[in-house]
Protein backbone atom coordinates (compact mmCIF):
# COMPACT_ATOMS: atom_id res chain seq x y z
CA UNK A 1 0.00 0.00 0.00
CA UNK A 2 1.42 3.16 -0.95
CA UNK A 3 1.81 6.07 2.05
CA UNK A 4 0.50 8.77 -0.45
CA UNK A 5 -3.14 7.50 -0.98
CA UNK A 6 -6.01 10.05 0.16
CA UNK A 7 -7.72 9.65 3.51
CA UNK A 8 -10.52 8.43 0.96
CA UNK A 9 -9.01 5.60 -0.34
CA UNK A 10 -7.60 4.71 3.04
CA UNK A 11 -11.88 4.80 3.80
CA UNK A 12 -12.55 1.93 1.01
CA UNK A 13 -10.21 0.33 2.18
CA UNK A 14 -11.87 -0.03 5.86
CA UNK A 15 -15.08 -0.93 4.06
CA UNK A 16 -14.14 -3.55 2.06
CA UNK A 17 -12.17 -5.37 4.69
CA UNK A 18 -15.77 -5.55 6.89
CA UNK A 19 -16.49 -8.73 4.55
CA UNK A 20 -15.84 -11.88 6.05
CA UNK A 21 -13.88 -13.79 3.54
CA UNK A 22 -16.14 -16.62 1.89
CA UNK A 23 -16.12 -20.36 2.26
CA UNK A 24 -12.41 -21.72 0.47
CA UNK A 25 -13.31 -22.68 -3.23
CA UNK A 26 -12.29 -25.91 -3.60
CA UNK A 27 -13.98 -28.63 -4.80
CA UNK A 28 -14.37 -31.52 -1.96
CA UNK A 29 -14.01 -33.90 -4.46
CA UNK A 30 -10.13 -32.96 -4.94
CA UNK A 31 -9.44 -33.31 -1.36
CA UNK A 32 -11.44 -36.87 -0.86
CA UNK A 33 -9.28 -38.29 -3.84
CA UNK A 34 -5.44 -39.11 -3.34
CA UNK A 35 -5.34 -40.14 -6.81
CA UNK A 36 -7.37 -37.09 -8.35
CA UNK A 37 -4.77 -34.58 -10.85
CA UNK A 38 -2.96 -31.93 -9.16
CA UNK A 39 -4.82 -28.93 -7.42
CA UNK A 40 -5.39 -26.55 -9.81
CA UNK A 41 -6.42 -23.20 -8.70
CA UNK A 42 -9.84 -22.21 -9.05
CA UNK A 43 -9.85 -18.54 -10.78
CA UNK A 44 -12.98 -16.56 -12.61
CA UNK A 45 -13.02 -16.25 -16.02
CA UNK A 46 -11.84 -13.12 -17.91
CA UNK A 47 -15.15 -12.19 -18.63
CA UNK A 48 -16.16 -12.66 -14.86
CA UNK A 49 -13.27 -10.77 -13.65
CA UNK A 50 -14.63 -7.76 -16.22
CA UNK A 51 -18.37 -7.91 -15.63
CA UNK A 52 -18.76 -8.62 -12.31
CA UNK A 53 -15.17 -7.37 -10.89
CA UNK A 54 -13.83 -4.58 -12.44
CA UNK A 55 -13.71 -0.64 -12.24
CA UNK A 56 -14.52 -0.35 -16.20
CA UNK A 57 -18.23 -2.61 -16.34
CA UNK A 58 -19.11 -1.02 -13.21
CA UNK A 59 -18.80 2.45 -15.12
CA UNK A 60 -20.13 1.20 -18.53
CA UNK A 61 -22.94 -0.33 -16.82
CA UNK A 62 -23.46 3.28 -14.56
CA UNK A 63 -22.90 5.26 -17.90
CA UNK A 64 -26.08 2.75 -20.11
CA UNK A 65 -28.37 3.04 -17.44
CA UNK A 66 -27.81 7.24 -17.05
CA UNK A 67 -28.99 6.96 -20.81
CA UNK A 68 -31.77 4.74 -20.56
CA UNK A 69 -33.32 6.98 -17.52
CA UNK A 70 -32.87 9.81 -19.78
CA UNK A 71 -34.16 8.91 -22.78
CA UNK A 72 -37.16 7.73 -21.02
CA UNK A 73 -37.40 10.71 -19.04
CA UNK A 74 -37.51 12.72 -22.50
CA UNK A 75 -40.04 10.35 -23.55
CA UNK A 76 -42.14 10.80 -20.46
CA UNK A 77 -42.19 14.46 -21.60
CA UNK A 78 -43.39 14.17 -25.05
CA UNK A 79 -45.57 11.11 -24.85
CA UNK A 80 -45.10 9.23 -27.83
CA UNK A 81 -47.89 7.54 -29.88
CA UNK A 82 -45.70 4.76 -30.95
CA UNK A 83 -44.30 2.06 -28.98
CA UNK A 84 -40.90 0.74 -29.31
CA UNK A 85 -42.63 -2.76 -29.87
CA UNK A 86 -42.53 -4.45 -33.59
CA UNK A 87 -46.18 -5.11 -34.55
CA UNK A 88 -46.58 -8.84 -35.50
CA UNK A 89 -45.08 -9.91 -38.54
CA UNK A 90 -42.95 -6.93 -38.88
CA UNK A 91 -39.75 -7.24 -40.89
CA UNK A 92 -36.51 -4.87 -42.03
CA UNK A 93 -38.30 -3.70 -45.14
CA UNK A 94 -41.98 -3.29 -43.27
CA UNK A 95 -41.22 -2.30 -39.78
CA UNK A 96 -44.44 -1.26 -38.13
CA UNK A 97 -45.04 -0.84 -34.21
CA UNK A 98 -47.68 -0.90 -32.31
CA UNK A 99 -49.74 1.34 -31.62
CA UNK A 100 -50.12 3.34 -27.86
CA UNK A 101 -53.51 5.03 -28.03
CA UNK A 102 -53.25 6.67 -24.49
CA UNK A 103 -52.51 4.09 -22.52
CA UNK A 104 -49.58 4.62 -19.51
CA UNK A 105 -46.45 4.77 -20.21
CA UNK A 106 -44.35 1.67 -19.70
CA UNK A 107 -40.26 0.57 -19.99
CA UNK A 108 -40.22 -3.05 -20.04
CA UNK A 109 -36.38 -4.82 -19.33
CA UNK A 110 -35.11 -8.32 -18.87
CA UNK A 111 -34.02 -9.08 -15.27
CA UNK A 112 -30.71 -11.40 -15.61
CA UNK A 113 -27.85 -9.23 -16.40
CA UNK A 114 -30.03 -6.54 -17.62
CA UNK A 115 -31.62 -5.33 -13.45
CA UNK A 116 -29.32 -8.29 -11.59
CA UNK A 117 -26.13 -9.66 -11.82
CA UNK A 118 -26.23 -13.45 -10.95
CA UNK A 119 -22.92 -13.38 -8.49
CA UNK A 120 -24.54 -16.19 -6.44
CA UNK A 121 -24.98 -18.45 -8.84
CA UNK A 122 -22.48 -17.52 -11.36
CA UNK A 123 -19.88 -17.96 -8.60
CA UNK A 124 -21.52 -21.54 -7.37
CA UNK A 125 -20.88 -22.85 -11.14
CA UNK A 126 -17.55 -21.58 -11.62
CA UNK A 127 -16.61 -23.46 -7.88
CA UNK A 128 -18.21 -26.62 -9.34
CA UNK A 129 -16.68 -26.30 -12.31
CA UNK A 130 -19.79 -26.69 -14.40
CA UNK A 131 -21.25 -24.33 -17.19
CA UNK A 132 -25.28 -23.55 -17.07
CA UNK A 133 -27.35 -26.62 -16.11
CA UNK A 134 -30.95 -26.44 -15.73
CA UNK A 135 -31.46 -28.24 -12.51
CA UNK A 136 -28.74 -25.92 -10.46
CA UNK A 137 -30.51 -22.69 -12.25
CA UNK A 138 -33.69 -23.76 -11.06
CA UNK A 139 -32.08 -24.09 -7.93
CA UNK A 140 -31.12 -20.37 -8.11
CA UNK A 141 -34.42 -19.06 -9.59
CA UNK A 142 -35.90 -20.77 -5.95
CA UNK A 143 -33.28 -19.86 -3.09
CA UNK A 144 -31.20 -17.45 -4.26
CA UNK A 145 -32.75 -13.84 -3.34
CA UNK A 146 -30.29 -11.75 -2.01
CA UNK A 147 -26.98 -13.79 -3.63
CA UNK A 148 -28.16 -11.83 -6.99
CA UNK A 149 -27.20 -8.06 -6.53
CA UNK A 150 -28.45 -5.04 -8.42
CA UNK A 151 -26.35 -4.17 -11.25
CA UNK A 152 -24.67 -0.81 -10.92
CA UNK A 153 -26.78 2.44 -12.18
CA UNK A 154 -29.96 0.09 -12.56
CA UNK A 155 -31.85 0.94 -8.62
CA UNK A 156 -30.82 4.80 -9.84
CA UNK A 157 -32.67 4.32 -13.45
CA UNK A 158 -35.33 2.74 -12.43
CA UNK A 159 -36.13 4.95 -9.71
CA UNK A 160 -35.72 7.76 -12.07
CA UNK A 161 -38.02 6.08 -14.28
CA UNK A 162 -40.89 5.65 -11.69
CA UNK A 163 -40.56 8.71 -10.86
CA UNK A 164 -40.97 10.28 -14.44
CA UNK A 165 -44.42 8.00 -13.92
CA UNK A 166 -43.39 4.88 -16.61
CA UNK A 167 -44.15 1.69 -15.30
CA UNK A 168 -41.54 -0.48 -14.91
CA UNK A 169 -42.00 -3.41 -15.76
CA UNK A 170 -40.34 -7.36 -16.15
CA UNK A 171 -40.13 -9.55 -18.91
CA UNK A 172 -37.39 -12.67 -18.44
CA UNK A 173 -37.02 -15.88 -19.27
CA UNK A 174 -37.13 -17.47 -15.60
CA UNK A 175 -39.96 -20.00 -14.89
CA UNK A 176 -43.44 -18.73 -14.14
CA UNK A 177 -43.58 -22.01 -11.43
CA UNK A 178 -40.55 -20.40 -9.55
CA UNK A 179 -42.55 -17.42 -9.47
CA UNK A 180 -41.78 -16.10 -5.55
CA UNK A 181 -38.51 -16.82 -5.67
CA UNK A 182 -38.33 -14.48 -8.75
CA UNK A 183 -40.15 -11.93 -7.17
CA UNK A 184 -37.80 -12.24 -3.74
CA UNK A 185 -34.68 -12.25 -6.08
CA UNK A 186 -35.66 -8.68 -7.83
CA UNK A 187 -37.20 -7.37 -4.18
CA UNK A 188 -34.11 -8.49 -2.04
CA UNK A 189 -32.14 -6.93 -5.12
CA UNK A 190 -33.53 -3.22 -4.33
CA UNK A 191 -36.30 -3.15 -7.30
CA UNK A 192 -39.37 -3.37 -5.04
CA UNK A 193 -42.19 -6.08 -5.32
CA UNK A 194 -42.88 -6.92 -9.23
CA UNK A 195 -46.25 -8.85 -9.47
CA UNK A 196 -47.09 -11.19 -11.73
CA UNK A 197 -48.94 -10.79 -15.37
CA UNK A 198 -48.95 -6.89 -13.76
CA UNK A 199 -45.08 -6.05 -13.88
CA UNK A 200 -43.38 -9.25 -14.06
CA UNK A 201 -43.85 -11.57 -17.28
CA UNK A 202 -42.22 -15.33 -16.92
CA UNK A 203 -41.35 -17.85 -19.11
CA UNK A 204 -44.84 -19.89 -19.44
CA UNK A 205 -47.28 -17.02 -19.21
CA UNK A 206 -47.52 -17.44 -22.69
CA UNK A 207 -46.82 -19.96 -25.55
CA UNK A 208 -43.11 -19.84 -27.41
CA UNK A 209 -41.45 -20.38 -24.62
CA UNK A 210 -38.22 -18.05 -24.39
CA UNK A 211 -39.55 -16.52 -27.27
CA UNK A 212 -40.70 -13.15 -25.68
CA UNK A 213 -42.91 -11.23 -28.01
CA UNK A 214 -46.04 -12.82 -26.88
CA UNK A 215 -45.42 -11.51 -23.34
CA UNK A 216 -44.36 -8.07 -25.05
CA UNK A 217 -47.98 -8.10 -26.64
CA UNK A 218 -49.92 -8.79 -23.38
CA UNK A 219 -47.95 -6.02 -22.27
CA UNK A 220 -48.84 -3.96 -24.69
CA UNK A 221 -52.64 -4.56 -23.91
CA UNK A 222 -52.45 -2.45 -21.08
CA UNK A 223 -49.36 -0.44 -21.40
CA UNK A 224 -47.38 2.01 -24.36
CA UNK A 225 -44.01 0.31 -24.43
CA UNK A 226 -41.24 3.18 -24.67
CA UNK A 227 -37.84 1.11 -23.76
CA UNK A 228 -36.83 -2.35 -24.10
CA UNK A 229 -33.66 -2.91 -22.24
CA UNK A 230 -32.03 -6.49 -22.42
CA UNK A 231 -28.07 -7.55 -22.85
CA UNK A 232 -29.91 -10.48 -25.63
CA UNK A 233 -31.12 -9.27 -28.96
CA UNK A 234 -34.63 -11.56 -27.92
CA UNK A 235 -34.85 -9.08 -24.86
CA UNK A 236 -36.19 -6.64 -28.14
CA UNK A 237 -37.62 -8.79 -30.83
CA UNK A 238 -38.18 -12.69 -31.72
CA UNK A 239 -37.27 -11.21 -35.47
CA UNK A 240 -33.52 -11.69 -34.24
CA UNK A 241 -33.40 -15.35 -32.87
CA UNK A 242 -33.18 -17.03 -36.20
CA UNK A 243 -31.13 -19.35 -35.17
CA UNK A 244 -29.87 -20.41 -38.37
CA UNK A 245 -28.38 -16.70 -38.52
CA UNK A 246 -23.92 -16.97 -38.19
CA UNK A 247 -23.00 -14.25 -36.28
CA UNK A 248 -22.12 -11.55 -39.23
CA UNK A 249 -25.49 -11.99 -40.47
CA UNK A 250 -27.28 -11.71 -36.74
CA UNK A 251 -25.24 -8.27 -36.90
CA UNK A 252 -25.92 -7.50 -40.31
CA UNK A 253 -30.05 -7.67 -39.39
CA UNK A 254 -29.42 -5.97 -35.69
CA UNK A 255 -27.80 -2.92 -38.23
CA UNK A 256 -30.53 -3.18 -41.10
CA UNK A 257 -32.01 0.46 -41.53
CA UNK A 258 -35.16 0.03 -40.47
CA UNK A 259 -33.47 -1.06 -37.12
CA UNK A 260 -30.06 0.51 -36.63
CA UNK A 261 -31.58 4.26 -35.37
CA UNK A 262 -33.57 2.31 -32.44
CA UNK A 263 -30.59 1.25 -30.47
CA UNK A 264 -29.84 3.60 -28.01
CA UNK A 265 -33.59 5.46 -28.98
CA UNK A 266 -35.98 2.85 -27.43
CA UNK A 267 -34.07 -0.34 -27.59
CA UNK A 268 -30.83 -0.53 -25.14
CA UNK A 269 -28.15 -3.60 -24.84
CA UNK A 270 -25.98 -3.73 -21.61
CA UNK A 271 -23.31 -5.68 -22.58
CA UNK A 272 -22.63 -9.19 -21.40
CA UNK A 273 -19.70 -11.18 -22.26
CA UNK A 274 -20.79 -14.29 -19.94
CA UNK A 275 -23.55 -16.10 -21.68
CA UNK A 276 -26.36 -16.74 -24.11
CA UNK A 277 -27.19 -16.14 -28.29
CA UNK A 278 -24.50 -13.62 -28.52
CA UNK A 279 -21.73 -16.06 -27.46
CA UNK A 280 -21.37 -17.90 -30.69
CA UNK A 281 -19.28 -18.65 -33.56
CA UNK A 282 -16.52 -20.31 -34.63
CA UNK A 283 -12.46 -19.15 -35.24
CA UNK A 284 -13.27 -17.79 -38.67
CA UNK A 285 -16.74 -16.29 -37.33
CA UNK A 286 -14.70 -14.16 -35.03
CA UNK A 287 -11.58 -13.52 -36.77
CA UNK A 288 -12.67 -13.71 -40.09
CA UNK A 289 -10.10 -13.71 -43.45
CA UNK A 290 -9.89 -10.34 -44.45
CA UNK A 291 -8.45 -9.71 -40.74
CA UNK A 292 -5.76 -12.97 -40.92
CA UNK A 293 -2.54 -11.97 -39.65
CA UNK A 294 0.32 -14.24 -38.26
CA UNK A 295 3.83 -12.84 -36.99
CA UNK A 296 6.93 -13.94 -38.87
CA UNK A 297 8.81 -15.40 -35.96
CA UNK A 298 6.43 -17.35 -33.44
CA UNK A 299 8.41 -18.80 -30.49
CA UNK B 1 -32.35 -21.25 -43.30
CA UNK B 2 -35.56 -20.48 -43.13
CA UNK B 3 -37.98 -19.92 -45.96
CA UNK B 4 -39.68 -16.75 -44.28
CA UNK B 5 -36.56 -14.51 -44.15
CA UNK B 6 -36.99 -11.29 -46.23
CA UNK B 7 -35.21 -9.77 -48.98
CA UNK B 8 -32.76 -7.84 -46.71
CA UNK B 9 -31.47 -10.73 -44.99
CA UNK B 10 -31.11 -12.69 -47.98
CA UNK B 11 -28.68 -9.95 -49.31
CA UNK B 12 -27.47 -9.72 -45.69
CA UNK B 13 -26.51 -13.00 -45.98
CA UNK B 14 -25.12 -12.72 -49.84
CA UNK B 15 -22.85 -10.15 -48.62
CA UNK B 16 -21.50 -12.55 -46.09
CA UNK B 17 -21.06 -14.95 -48.08
CA UNK B 18 -18.19 -12.87 -50.71
CA UNK B 19 -15.44 -13.68 -48.01
CA UNK B 20 -12.88 -16.04 -48.74
CA UNK B 21 -12.62 -18.97 -45.97
CA UNK B 22 -9.33 -17.74 -43.93
CA UNK B 23 -6.88 -20.16 -43.57
CA UNK B 24 -7.47 -23.33 -41.06
CA UNK B 25 -6.83 -22.40 -37.62
CA UNK B 26 -5.01 -25.71 -36.73
CA UNK B 27 -1.05 -25.04 -35.60
CA UNK B 28 1.34 -26.54 -37.57
CA UNK B 29 3.15 -28.34 -34.79
CA UNK B 30 -0.04 -30.66 -34.56
CA UNK B 31 -0.01 -31.44 -37.96
CA UNK B 32 3.87 -32.37 -37.60
CA UNK B 33 4.87 -34.33 -34.98
CA UNK B 34 2.33 -37.53 -34.85
CA UNK B 35 3.30 -37.87 -31.22
CA UNK B 36 1.63 -34.52 -30.22
CA UNK B 37 -1.82 -34.78 -28.27
CA UNK B 38 -5.14 -35.48 -30.06
CA UNK B 39 -5.89 -32.06 -31.66
CA UNK B 40 -8.67 -30.05 -29.73
CA UNK B 41 -10.60 -27.65 -31.84
CA UNK B 42 -9.45 -24.00 -31.41
CA UNK B 43 -11.98 -21.50 -30.30
CA UNK B 44 -12.41 -18.23 -30.02
CA UNK B 45 -13.14 -17.38 -25.82
CA UNK B 46 -16.53 -16.17 -25.03
CA UNK B 47 -15.06 -12.97 -24.71
CA UNK B 48 -13.76 -12.80 -27.97
CA UNK B 49 -16.99 -14.22 -29.65
CA UNK B 50 -19.22 -11.60 -27.35
CA UNK B 51 -17.20 -8.53 -28.58
CA UNK B 52 -15.77 -9.11 -31.93
CA UNK B 53 -18.88 -11.38 -33.20
CA UNK B 54 -21.80 -10.40 -31.31
CA UNK B 55 -24.50 -7.82 -32.43
CA UNK B 56 -24.81 -6.94 -29.31
CA UNK B 57 -21.17 -6.16 -28.86
CA UNK B 58 -21.96 -4.07 -32.07
CA UNK B 59 -24.59 -2.23 -30.51
CA UNK B 60 -23.03 -1.24 -27.19
CA UNK B 61 -20.43 0.25 -29.12
CA UNK B 62 -22.90 1.83 -31.42
CA UNK B 63 -24.45 3.15 -28.62
CA UNK B 64 -21.96 4.19 -26.75
CA UNK B 65 -20.13 6.24 -29.60
CA UNK B 66 -23.14 7.75 -30.39
CA UNK B 67 -23.27 9.26 -26.65
CA UNK B 68 -19.43 10.24 -26.96
CA UNK B 69 -20.07 12.45 -30.14
CA UNK B 70 -23.31 13.92 -28.27
CA UNK B 71 -21.44 15.11 -25.82
CA UNK B 72 -18.51 16.49 -27.24
CA UNK B 73 -20.97 18.49 -30.05
CA UNK B 74 -22.73 19.50 -26.60
CA UNK B 75 -19.10 20.83 -25.27
CA UNK B 76 -18.35 21.85 -28.66
CA UNK B 77 -21.05 24.29 -28.42
CA UNK B 78 -21.14 26.19 -25.23
CA UNK B 79 -17.11 26.12 -25.03
CA UNK B 80 -16.17 25.02 -21.62
CA UNK B 81 -12.83 26.32 -19.96
CA UNK B 82 -11.97 23.85 -17.89
CA UNK B 83 -10.44 20.40 -18.85
CA UNK B 84 -11.77 16.83 -17.83
CA UNK B 85 -8.12 16.31 -17.10
CA UNK B 86 -7.39 15.75 -13.58
CA UNK B 87 -4.31 18.28 -12.59
CA UNK B 88 -1.60 17.30 -11.29
CA UNK B 89 -1.54 15.90 -7.36
CA UNK B 90 -5.62 16.04 -8.01
CA UNK B 91 -6.96 13.32 -5.65
CA UNK B 92 -10.58 12.44 -4.72
CA UNK B 93 -10.91 15.32 -1.99
CA UNK B 94 -9.33 17.88 -4.06
CA UNK B 95 -10.27 16.78 -7.89
CA UNK B 96 -8.64 20.35 -9.85
CA UNK B 97 -8.79 20.19 -13.06
CA UNK B 98 -6.28 21.97 -15.77
CA UNK B 99 -7.76 25.05 -17.23
CA UNK B 100 -8.41 25.92 -20.85
CA UNK B 101 -7.85 29.56 -21.58
CA UNK B 102 -8.86 29.68 -24.85
CA UNK B 103 -7.18 26.79 -26.33
CA UNK B 104 -8.74 25.02 -29.32
CA UNK B 105 -11.01 21.88 -28.12
CA UNK B 106 -9.56 17.91 -28.33
CA UNK B 107 -10.96 14.95 -27.41
CA UNK B 108 -8.46 12.31 -26.52
CA UNK B 109 -9.06 8.61 -27.48
CA UNK B 110 -6.89 5.28 -26.71
CA UNK B 111 -6.45 2.98 -30.30
CA UNK B 112 -6.76 -0.39 -28.65
CA UNK B 113 -10.03 -1.56 -28.05
CA UNK B 114 -11.17 1.99 -28.29
CA UNK B 115 -10.96 3.38 -31.69
CA UNK B 116 -9.74 -0.58 -33.29
CA UNK B 117 -10.32 -4.08 -32.33
CA UNK B 118 -7.60 -6.00 -32.82
CA UNK B 119 -9.16 -8.32 -34.75
CA UNK B 120 -5.50 -9.45 -36.36
CA UNK B 121 -3.46 -10.30 -33.30
CA UNK B 122 -6.30 -11.31 -31.41
CA UNK B 123 -6.75 -14.30 -33.65
CA UNK B 124 -3.14 -14.83 -34.31
CA UNK B 125 -2.80 -15.23 -30.29
CA UNK B 126 -5.79 -17.73 -30.19
CA UNK B 127 -4.50 -19.82 -32.80
CA UNK B 128 -0.61 -20.28 -31.22
CA UNK B 129 -2.35 -20.88 -27.77
CA UNK B 130 -0.77 -17.82 -26.45
CA UNK B 131 -2.17 -14.77 -23.82
CA UNK B 132 0.02 -11.46 -24.60
CA UNK B 133 3.58 -11.47 -25.79
CA UNK B 134 5.71 -8.24 -25.96
CA UNK B 135 7.98 -9.79 -29.25
CA UNK B 136 4.22 -10.60 -31.15
CA UNK B 137 2.79 -7.44 -30.02
CA UNK B 138 5.99 -5.46 -31.45
CA UNK B 139 6.07 -7.23 -34.67
CA UNK B 140 1.79 -6.75 -34.90
CA UNK B 141 2.27 -2.22 -34.29
CA UNK B 142 4.93 -2.95 -37.23
CA UNK B 143 3.22 -4.83 -39.97
CA UNK B 144 -0.70 -4.99 -38.49
CA UNK B 145 -2.33 -2.28 -40.91
CA UNK B 146 -5.16 -3.67 -42.42
CA UNK B 147 -6.03 -6.49 -39.94
CA UNK B 148 -7.21 -4.19 -37.43
CA UNK B 149 -11.01 -3.01 -37.20
CA UNK B 150 -12.66 -0.01 -36.90
CA UNK B 151 -14.82 -0.39 -33.75
CA UNK B 152 -18.44 -0.30 -34.94
CA UNK B 153 -19.33 3.33 -34.12
CA UNK B 154 -16.56 4.81 -34.12
CA UNK B 155 -15.91 6.01 -37.88
CA UNK B 156 -19.03 7.96 -37.44
CA UNK B 157 -18.29 9.41 -33.87
CA UNK B 158 -14.73 10.53 -34.80
CA UNK B 159 -16.72 12.11 -38.11
CA UNK B 160 -19.06 13.62 -35.85
CA UNK B 161 -16.42 15.12 -33.36
CA UNK B 162 -14.57 16.73 -35.87
CA UNK B 163 -17.20 18.34 -37.90
CA UNK B 164 -18.14 20.05 -34.73
CA UNK B 165 -14.47 21.34 -34.72
CA UNK B 166 -12.85 19.38 -32.27
CA UNK B 167 -9.40 17.73 -32.90
CA UNK B 168 -8.95 13.98 -32.39
CA UNK B 169 -6.29 13.06 -30.75
CA UNK B 170 -4.63 9.64 -29.80
CA UNK B 171 -3.52 8.91 -26.65
CA UNK B 172 -1.70 5.02 -26.81
CA UNK B 173 0.46 2.43 -25.34
CA UNK B 174 1.51 1.67 -28.57
CA UNK B 175 5.26 2.19 -29.08
CA UNK B 176 6.86 5.40 -30.20
CA UNK B 177 9.65 3.15 -31.90
CA UNK B 178 6.70 1.61 -34.38
CA UNK B 179 5.21 5.18 -35.09
CA UNK B 180 5.21 4.00 -38.72
CA UNK B 181 2.80 1.04 -38.31
CA UNK B 182 1.10 2.45 -35.51
CA UNK B 183 0.16 5.42 -38.15
CA UNK B 184 -0.68 2.92 -40.78
CA UNK B 185 -3.10 1.09 -38.66
CA UNK B 186 -5.13 3.90 -37.66
CA UNK B 187 -5.41 5.27 -41.45
CA UNK B 188 -6.16 1.80 -43.01
CA UNK B 189 -9.15 1.18 -40.00
CA UNK B 190 -10.67 4.43 -41.66
CA UNK B 191 -9.63 7.42 -39.27
CA UNK B 192 -7.24 9.26 -41.00
CA UNK B 193 -3.56 10.40 -40.81
CA UNK B 194 -2.07 11.19 -37.49
CA UNK B 195 0.86 13.33 -36.83
CA UNK B 196 2.84 11.94 -34.12
CA UNK B 197 3.50 14.34 -31.29
CA UNK B 198 0.56 16.56 -32.53
CA UNK B 199 -2.45 14.39 -32.74
CA UNK B 200 -0.78 10.97 -32.26
CA UNK B 201 1.03 10.63 -28.90
CA UNK B 202 2.66 7.19 -28.17
CA UNK B 203 4.73 5.47 -25.33
CA UNK B 204 8.23 6.81 -24.81
CA UNK B 205 6.80 10.65 -25.88
CA UNK B 206 7.36 10.87 -22.34
CA UNK B 207 8.44 9.96 -19.26
CA UNK B 208 6.72 7.47 -17.04
CA UNK B 209 6.09 4.27 -19.61
CA UNK B 210 2.69 3.35 -20.43
CA UNK B 211 1.33 5.81 -17.45
CA UNK B 212 -0.39 8.59 -19.94
CA UNK B 213 -0.47 11.69 -17.70
CA UNK B 214 2.73 12.96 -18.82
CA UNK B 215 1.33 12.71 -22.13
CA UNK B 216 -2.41 14.50 -21.25
CA UNK B 217 -0.49 16.92 -19.96
CA UNK B 218 1.51 17.76 -23.27
CA UNK B 219 -1.67 17.82 -25.30
CA UNK B 220 -2.96 20.17 -22.57
CA UNK B 221 0.03 22.65 -23.48
CA UNK B 222 -2.27 23.06 -26.70
CA UNK B 223 -5.63 21.85 -26.66
CA UNK B 224 -8.08 22.25 -23.95
CA UNK B 225 -9.52 18.37 -23.79
CA UNK B 226 -13.22 18.21 -23.28
CA UNK B 227 -13.55 14.21 -23.57
CA UNK B 228 -11.43 11.14 -22.66
CA UNK B 229 -11.90 8.15 -24.07
CA UNK B 230 -10.66 4.65 -23.29
CA UNK B 231 -11.15 0.80 -22.08
CA UNK B 232 -9.41 1.43 -19.28
CA UNK B 233 -9.44 3.60 -16.26
CA UNK B 234 -5.10 4.58 -17.70
CA UNK B 235 -6.96 6.15 -20.18
CA UNK B 236 -8.45 8.54 -18.17
CA UNK B 237 -5.95 9.32 -15.38
CA UNK B 238 -3.28 7.58 -13.78
CA UNK B 239 -4.62 8.12 -10.20
CA UNK B 240 -6.20 4.84 -11.01
CA UNK B 241 -3.62 2.58 -11.89
CA UNK B 242 -2.69 2.14 -8.59
CA UNK B 243 -2.08 -1.77 -8.76
CA UNK B 244 -1.77 -2.18 -5.27
CA UNK B 245 -5.67 -1.63 -4.78
CA UNK B 246 -8.10 -4.70 -4.98
CA UNK B 247 -10.74 -4.64 -8.01
CA UNK B 248 -13.17 -3.68 -4.86
CA UNK B 249 -11.02 -0.82 -4.01
CA UNK B 250 -10.64 0.41 -7.54
CA UNK B 251 -14.52 0.44 -8.21
CA UNK B 252 -14.65 2.61 -5.20
CA UNK B 253 -12.13 4.65 -6.37
CA UNK B 254 -13.51 5.33 -9.36
CA UNK B 255 -17.04 5.75 -7.89
CA UNK B 256 -15.75 8.74 -5.29
CA UNK B 257 -18.54 11.56 -5.57
CA UNK B 258 -15.69 13.37 -6.99
CA UNK B 259 -15.18 11.05 -9.82
CA UNK B 260 -18.40 9.61 -10.42
CA UNK B 261 -20.45 12.81 -11.86
CA UNK B 262 -17.62 12.88 -15.04
CA UNK B 263 -18.59 9.04 -16.00
CA UNK B 264 -20.28 9.72 -19.41
CA UNK B 265 -19.99 13.65 -19.06
CA UNK B 266 -16.60 13.92 -20.39
CA UNK B 267 -15.09 10.45 -19.40
CA UNK B 268 -16.03 7.53 -20.94
CA UNK B 269 -14.86 3.57 -21.02
CA UNK B 270 -16.39 1.55 -23.68
CA UNK B 271 -16.37 -2.62 -22.92
CA UNK B 272 -12.75 -4.58 -23.00
CA UNK B 273 -13.86 -8.09 -21.46
CA UNK B 274 -10.33 -9.17 -23.45
CA UNK B 275 -7.76 -8.06 -21.52
CA UNK B 276 -6.11 -5.09 -19.46
CA UNK B 277 -5.95 -4.13 -15.73
CA UNK B 278 -9.50 -4.32 -15.82
CA UNK B 279 -8.98 -8.53 -15.83
CA UNK B 280 -8.11 -9.22 -12.75
CA UNK B 281 -9.31 -10.59 -9.26
CA UNK B 282 -9.92 -13.70 -7.16
CA UNK B 283 -12.77 -16.10 -6.53
CA UNK B 284 -12.91 -14.26 -3.48
CA UNK B 285 -12.48 -10.77 -5.10
CA UNK B 286 -15.33 -11.57 -8.06
CA UNK B 287 -17.74 -13.57 -6.38
CA UNK B 288 -17.87 -11.83 -2.75
CA UNK B 289 -18.78 -13.55 0.35
CA UNK B 290 -22.53 -11.97 1.18
CA UNK B 291 -23.30 -13.83 -2.18
CA UNK B 292 -22.00 -17.22 -1.60
CA UNK B 293 -24.88 -18.95 -3.11
CA UNK B 294 -24.91 -23.59 -3.53
CA UNK B 295 -27.18 -25.81 -4.85
CA UNK B 296 -28.55 -28.62 -2.51
CA UNK B 297 -27.95 -31.18 -5.29
CA UNK B 298 -24.55 -31.01 -6.61
CA UNK B 299 -24.09 -33.78 -9.60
Amino acid sequence: MKTALPLITLAILAACQTAAPPPAAQPESVAMDPSAPAITEIKPSAGEQWLLGSAEARIVMVQSWNEIASYVEKQAASRPNASVILAPGATPDAPEFLACGDKPLAAVFDADETLIWNTGSTGAYRRMGKEYDPITWGEWERTGAGKAVAIPGALDGVARIRAAGVEVIVNTNREAANVEGNIATLAQAGFGEFVHGSTLFLKGDTPGGSAKDARRYAISENYCVVALVGDQLGDIADIFNDKTLRPAERRSLSAASAFDSLWGQGWFILPNPLYGPSIAGSMDDIFPAETYWEPASKD
